[in-house]
């Protein structure tokens, strides 16, 4: 059996290069004069910047892997994966705008090298583009695979309308932040379960596997995200260090810490979290806090049991060389480190 | 005959009925905790506002006619004339926090009431919400109408992107000028005629003729609109007059009254228009220019003709009480004053 990281690297190449096709395509498309001098530069010149920047193309293997789960191939789910990696951008440009980032990726974010103006232009003509790929897709379910999208579009907003109201809001739980995850974070990873089974030709019972099995990676997934934000080495991470917590998000490790404190040391955190001025001196103390409290190794539990949890689901598939692949997947994402 | 203004009247009830229950439902779905008060109130809050602001029911009403015109119902095209509808304010909460509106239909724009952020998201779940309606229609042809949509959304992100390069570009055209307008304005007014023919079983053929007539009428309606913005009535219009002036839009009346001024009058424009303070000293000076120089004659020729050469497609429809109907419609949007 080939190795699971050169499948990976092949996949990711292919993906690339239909990725750069498209963008290639779309953008010649842009151009309207005769000499090819006017287009809609304000546009098309940050669009292609931020789809340059790389990525882990995480969700577009999450296509192809559960595309081939049901005996479909990555031909077939290719321009989905093009469409959801697409609207993952989308996400990330909208998100910086209203996070304030300065970096995504090690590079400057578009809202701060060009203009908020056209960060948000750039973001939606990203969905645009997102359902024109995802419409190439031959298949006689095209309704269910745009219906999935676009569901995942909508969860993905209220997932961060409730991230960005979190932050500010004094009675988050736990439980709270496993439904805001979910939205923001699962959903994505979810959609692009369903469509690439979808397209596969898998029926009721197949679809509900894969969901269940991506539904419970993309919450190991989000909570290992919040946790990178603080132990991860920030050139590979791409992002500030501590972002989260200058941001005020209810990470799960905020919400974790307190679960597990006691109460000096619980109003110690809140009040750190809510009124320190931001800067190193605050990162340092919350994380120490995260570290003592236990936030961080209950962390590290709850990712390895959901990600248990997704790969139980995944005894239904019966193709073991398909299983085997998914199960690899899981694992890469529970080792990953940016 | 029924009255056409009736019929519109009937129209709009029904839809505004159909476009309500939609986002009561969504609205309702959004919430997340048990006893309902937990939900992602500031995206439901600010879009349920903008929602509820009117509107003049244009697009919608081009999707209804343009299905009758080939033996389609509302009842047939009603969630896709909602689906048009929101993304019409999609394109409207995005654009406002560009062009730094205060008010839109007389109210304050979510930017303004609410900030920045919530503008953002508000706009992008409605694009998700106007996929969302679009695909309860009813038809076999699902995936031609995602597509002609897909190109509306693509489309209407580019014109608004030359909209903002132009107003500090020095060398536009009305050439670059109707192109913008094209893919801005009578796109999604194609897009609504294009949708609203395929539900009805409209051939290619049917699909061109109802294409060339909204695309033109299309052209006329934003001309239309750049002179409303000079000569309206502020209250009726709902947005303050000059405001494209303040903006620096390169408009039909400042491109046109540049290409009819003697030299020194096209000097003191281009000035004014670039160095003026905002004010209103500022848009009288601008509107006494758009007069003396005839633009705003010539506008109003040019509305004309569009509409002409618009309803001039409309003999390739054979049904003459549906042919009447366009009729009326393009007669109403070259009357109307807000």
């Amino acid at each position: 059996m080939k190795d699971f990281n050169l499948i990976c690297k092949d996949y990711r190449l292919l993906f690339d290069k239909r990725l750069n096709d498209f963008l290639t395509e779309q953008t010649a498309l842009s151009h309207y004069s005769e000499d090819n001098s006017k287009y809609p530069y304000s546009l098309y010149d940050p669009l292609n910047y931020i789809m340059q920047g790389g990525g882990k193309r995480i969700r577009p293997l999450m296509v192809f892997f559960s595309c081939e789960a049901f005996g479909g191939s990555v031909e077939q789910s290719i321009d989905a994966a093009v469409a959801i990696e697409i609207l993952h951008n989308f996400t990330l440009v909208h998100d910086d705008i209203m996070d304030n980032a300065d970096t995504r990726r090690g590079k400057e974010t578009i809202h701060k090298k060009w203009s908020v103006n056209e960060a948000i232009l750039v973001g939606d003509e990203l969905i645009g583009l997102s359902y024109r790929s995802l419409l190439r897709t031959k298949t006689e379910r095209i309704g269910e695979i745009v219906r999935a999208f676009t569901d995942g579009v909508i969860e993905v907003c209220e997932g961060q309308a409730l991230d960005k109201e979190y932050e500010t809001a004094d009675d988050v739980t736990l439980n709270d932040y496993v439904i805001m995850i979910r939205k923001k974070t699962a959903e994505l990873l979810k959609t692009s379960a369903i469509i690439g089974s979808i397209i596969a030709g898998a029926n009721t019972e197949q679809i509900e596997t894969i969901t269940n099995y991506s539904k419970f990676l993309g919450l190991a997934f989000q909570i290992q995200d919040d946790l990178l934000d603080v132990v991860a080495n920030e050139q590979e991470f791409g992002k500030k260090i501590g972002g989260d917590i200058l941001e005020k998000k209810k990470t799960y490790l905020y919400l974790k810490s307190l679960e597990l404190s006691e109460e000096n040391i619980k109003s110690t955190l809140k009040d750190i979290y809510k009124n320190g001025t931001a800067g190193q001196d605050k990162i340092d103390e919350i994380i120490k806090i995260y570290k003592s409290s236990g936030a961080i190794e209950f962390a590290k539990i709850d990712i390895q049991n959901y990600t248990l949890e997704a790969n139980g689901y995944l005894s239904n598939i019966l193709n073991p060389s398909a299983r085997h692949r998914l199960e690899k997947f899981s694992e890469m994402l529970l080792k990953r480190n940016y």
